[in-house]
């Protein structure tokens, strides 16, 4: 059985083909322009690979309640022709399959409970750290939406007494996203993340502020594993030290094997690999057909 | 049909009987001592009352893992007696009902998403701000769970400007509850929060900490509603300065007409009033005898 996937970036889409184990078979990727021209694109892909469902994973912030007339657009982003554009109602014209939609990070949750990093888990949090931050929310075996659909990236943290960098989220300043995506990074470093040696004292910094989220996030919603993915987690020595700051910032509160001992095999990185998003648009994909059947 | 309920708190535990409609029928409370004391006084209350179910919303931290050998115990606990006390698995062997167990606040939630100010929705966030800070979250039509129970009342928040309190929690020093909770208004004013003026300072300091846990766990989360109860939550100037903080902390990033005009009715008192915790009881009651047929 061949299942459709769409990691649908703000910046590239990824199209891809797997199937029901959660291989990726065949992959492309292309820029995102207007919307018209990236959708006719994922069309042409898609036309002759005889795929049962669809699952797309995309940028936000999207519309992702089944119950509104608006499901399945991208809403407010100030992507240029992308805002208020229906996404998925205008794929459903041209393709007919079940076509599952969510978020990129709630998308690559759902890969990573399904087959990765928490395989048989009934919850667990993913958060992508790169451009920008972004977290997926998987809780009692399902994805979680609500009022509109998490955005843990932007929680609000306590500053690092050393740093003295303003933030750059454009609306929060100094919220997580503003003092740890990968941006940030370079804005306080004055260099790229990449270029900075592993035992700079950046990369302390940057655990301070992630460590201290993923401990609020606990504390909030008693995961049962938390998985960093994005292009700044590339960065492997960050691990230790937020784990460490993880368990700074719980002292010892929440009594848990998986928070003393077990941590390093708690807070860890994507069993899928760079493959988290695509595999994750695969599940949607399945369970869409799921439902449709 | 009769339904047991249960409040069991660190203080006192109060029992009642209610029917399908959560309506409390009757209802006793008798402090909480050594549990064997407690627990008979439990049995004792409900040996004539002729219930299909009971629900238990229990002081914490405990286990509700039920596939855990420890599901039922009050776990690590300071509470003299109580520590590891096996409290379901007691009353098991007395009552020959099915009985739903969780913790206060998520029967709490439970209670209000069935009956209360959350009625039909599929997610809710219940805070309980008293002696301590406690969070219930219903996520997607389910009570969440996780790696142990959620324990949102101990996030870490940035301090108020004008703040020198070192704050009252014994892990945490100035968490949520160390700088909001009942005791550390107390503290901080050297007065019981009930006998400050309602234009005192403290309660927009109060709204300060609360208001930025509430929208982190926004951000986090996305629930269709916050209800907010418990003791400090009787000073409702509270909720218009606490509706003030969230707005002025998420600064309009989330898009949505709840966190914009539709506020005041986002962010809200309980709809059981004081009968939140034991309508939510009778609701884990519920659950469980529809499990159980």
């Amino acid at each position: 059985m061949l299942i459709g996937a769409v990691e649908a970036g703000g910046t590239k889409f990824v199209c891809g083909i797997g199937n029901e184990a959660g291989e990726v078979l065949d992959r492309v990727s292309f820029p995102t322009e207007q919307p018209e021209k990236t959708l006719a694109q994922v069309v042409a892909y898609f036309r002759d690979k005889q795929v049962e469902a669809i699952g797309i994973g995309s940028f936000g912030p999207i519309n992702i309640d089944r119950g509104s007339p608006l499901y399945g657009y991208v809403t407010t982003t100030p992507k240029p022709g992308w805002g208020n554009y229906p996404v998925l109602p205008e794929l459903r014209k041209a393709v007919d399959v079940p076509i599952g939609w969510d978020t990129d990070v709630n998308a690559a949750a759902l890969g990573e409970a399904t087959w990765g990093a928490a395989k048989g888990l009934d919850s667990c949090l993913y958060y992508t750290i790169g451009t920008g931050i972004g977290v997926g929310v998987f809780a009692e075996g399902s994805l979680v939406h609500g009022l509109v659909h998490p955005e843990g990236g932007h929680v609000l943290t306590r500053r690092h007494p050393n740093d003295t960098y303003e933030g750059k989220c454009p609306y929060h300043g100094d919220c997580l996203e503003g003092m740890a995506a990968g941006p940030a990074l370079e804005a306080r470093w004055k260099v790229k993340g990449g270029d900075l040696p592993a035992d700079h004292p950046a990369w302390e910094m940057e655990a301070f502020y992630i460590g201290q989220a993923l401990a609020n996030a606990i504390l909030l919603l008693s995961p049962k594993r938390i998985i960093l993915g994005g292009g700044v987690m590339h960065q492997v020595q960050l691990f230790p030290l937020i784990r460490e700051q993880v368990r700074s910032n719980l002292k010892g509160y929440v009594s848990a094997a998986a928070l003393a001992d077990g941590i390093d095999d708690y807070i860890v990185p994507p069993g899928l690999g760079d493959n988290a998003g695509l595999s994750g648009s695969i599940a949607l994909g399945l369970r869409a057909l799921r439902e449709a059947q």
